[in-house]
């Protein structure tokens, strides 16, 4: 009987095996990242996800250091022209004004009335701070993300006329996919507000909610009436996790260096370095946007003016290129962006 | 060949489903839980696990949400007569105050340095944030880790003669992985400093660096005299991870509501609050040091004095009964406590 079970058991172990065997053949026959056009960017991906999880490889990563880290704004879904959470805020405002009427006086909160982007996107991050922090005080932190949910279901993008989570970019979608069905695991570290961005992450991404590091806002534990424990959201930041805030934050929230990072601009640099410094095999990228036919374009690499919204400076094209850092064309990497074109 | 190969499949899962069936037959012959004396405890535990895993329970928990917190000094492993970090920093101290001289002089370095116990253990919580927080701070991450690593190795428990880390409760252990094995994450909320417990968590308890949240101590991103990017530890603390704090911190680190909570003192009564307020089913439970033969005894409910250590009050156990949660007893609720024990 023992004898029978062992030999049932070996042939249940050889039968798997020829299954996962067949099914990987099918997996790496199939394009991963069919958004992607061919080319040097593309093959470098592919290699570095294979070689690190290849055991005999000498860049190989074990499973627990599989961590790739990315920026939101301008890296996973469209920035321009300004932060969707921005925009939220901002028709939040009026609501938040009527409450607290003595803000509409000063700034930044009159020009954030005033609602001329162009006024907007050139305030200071302090200032778009204030702006994005004030709608959220003193909200449960419930009451929040219903207001949220239903904010994400009702905006529309001023351009496409489509809600903003439609905007993720769809090759960098395959690509977290790709890394997630390797063994990494995908974190979103971002200078948005972390708990505006885990309203939406898990469905439009595929990132759960411990796995999104933004920019920290701390909570407070009181009782509501009812006696019943409730979090409120406060407007105080214990962490901006923005420039060298986003290795801190990585830190402080997943407590290992990752061994790749995607981001799109200044404010990614020191994610960028912390990840690529590190021992073993390292990737670092940045999006580089120059479509504006399907997206948009801007840069002083391009020869057009910067932006505060996504910058890209000719000193971060020098950084990437010191580092070794892939600068990825949306242009010419990328045969498609959005799900929705046809 | 087709139709053999789907018969092949069929084979396959037929036998592979035998398999986990069986599989799951063994586990559930065997206990899982072998270090707890069987009782009211122990069934509730077992059946609060099996009810929250299975489909066809009106209490079944969805993965996503299967999150159980522990808090860590004496619910984990053993905090009398003070808490382990602290001892790593008393014995830390000596070279500290030599960098920094005019510490010696001032309190509560004072009475830390004195190693007069008593007087240590009757410090204010904020003092002992201090002396915490002191040895840390001007260390890279990297050094702060090695040599606690060190510490951990060599620093022998008074009582015991043994390192700390083999001072786990045997019984806790158990129900981690009794969690685990059942698709629950598990996670530490600790006052202790984030840093420090994940030196150890992983090989202690099996809990990964990302899925320790302690007192959030902030790092500094900065580079070293090569030009090398390196976090730095600052003796500034972000959230104490302490009462209110530990809802509070669960929410920053996690984002979502757990569904069972363990602890040991009135440092954790908001962690259980929070946890055993939500909807669905929710477990609470707090270890009660009632066994000085094996461990410690202390706590008005015993008739004994209360200690700063892991206070236990009358009105903590009148919580528990209000709320439901179990208090379980050290001594008749565990048949092994240590796994060192004969």
């Amino acid at each position: 009987m023992m004898k029978a079970l062992v030999r049932l058991g070996f042939l249940i172990a050889v039968m798997a095996t020829t299954c996962l065997l067949a099914g990987s053949t099918v997996r790496a026959g199939s394009d991963p990242l069919p958004s992607w056009n061919e080319g040097p960017t593309k093959h470098a991906i592919v290699e570095f996800i294979r070689a690190t999880t290849d055991p005999s490889s000498t860049k190989f990563a074990p499973p627990e250091e599989r961590i790739a880290v990315f920026d939101q704004d301008g890296t996973l879904w469209a920035s321009h022209p300004i932060y969707p959470q921005l925009m939220y805020c901002l028709d939040r405002l009026p609501a938040v004004v009527k409450a607290r009427p003595a803000l509409a006086k000063i700034e930044p909160f009159k020009t954030a009335l005033s609602r001329n982007m162009e006024a907007i996107s050139k305030l200071s991050t302090k200032d778009l701070i204030k702006i994005m922090a004030a709608p959220l005080s003193g909200m449960s932190v419930e009451r929040f993300r219903a207001d949220a949910e239903k904010w994400l279901e009702t905006a529309r993008h001023p351009r496409w006329g489509r809600r903003y989570t439609e905007l993720r970019y769809l090759p960098m979608l395959e690509l977290m996919k790709h890394l997630r069905a390797n063994g990494y695991r995908t974190y979103i570290v971002t200078g948005g507000g972390q708990d505006f961005v885990r309203v939406f992450a898990e469905q439009t991404y595929g990132v759960p909610p411990e796995q999104v590091v933004g920019t920290l806002e701390s909570v407070s534990y009181r009782y509501d009436k009812r006696g019943r424990p409730v979090l409120i959201e406060s407007a105080e930041t214990l962490l901006g996790d923005v420039g060298a805030g986003k290795p801190e934050a990585i830190h402080l929230m997943i407590g290992r260096r990752p061994r790749a990072a995607f981001g799109n601009s200044t404010g990614d640099r020191q994610m960028l370095e912390y990840t690529t410094s590190g021992d073993g095999a390292r990737f670092g990228m940045l999006v580089l946007h120059d479509d504006a036919q399907r997206e948009y374009a801007y840069g002083p690499a391009l020869g057009l003016p910067d932006t505060r919204i996504g910058a890209f400076p000719q000193s971060l094209h020098d950084e990437a290129k010191r580092q070794g850092w892939f600068v990825i064309s949306m242009k010419s990497d990328w045969s498609r962006i959005w799900a929705f074109e046809q």
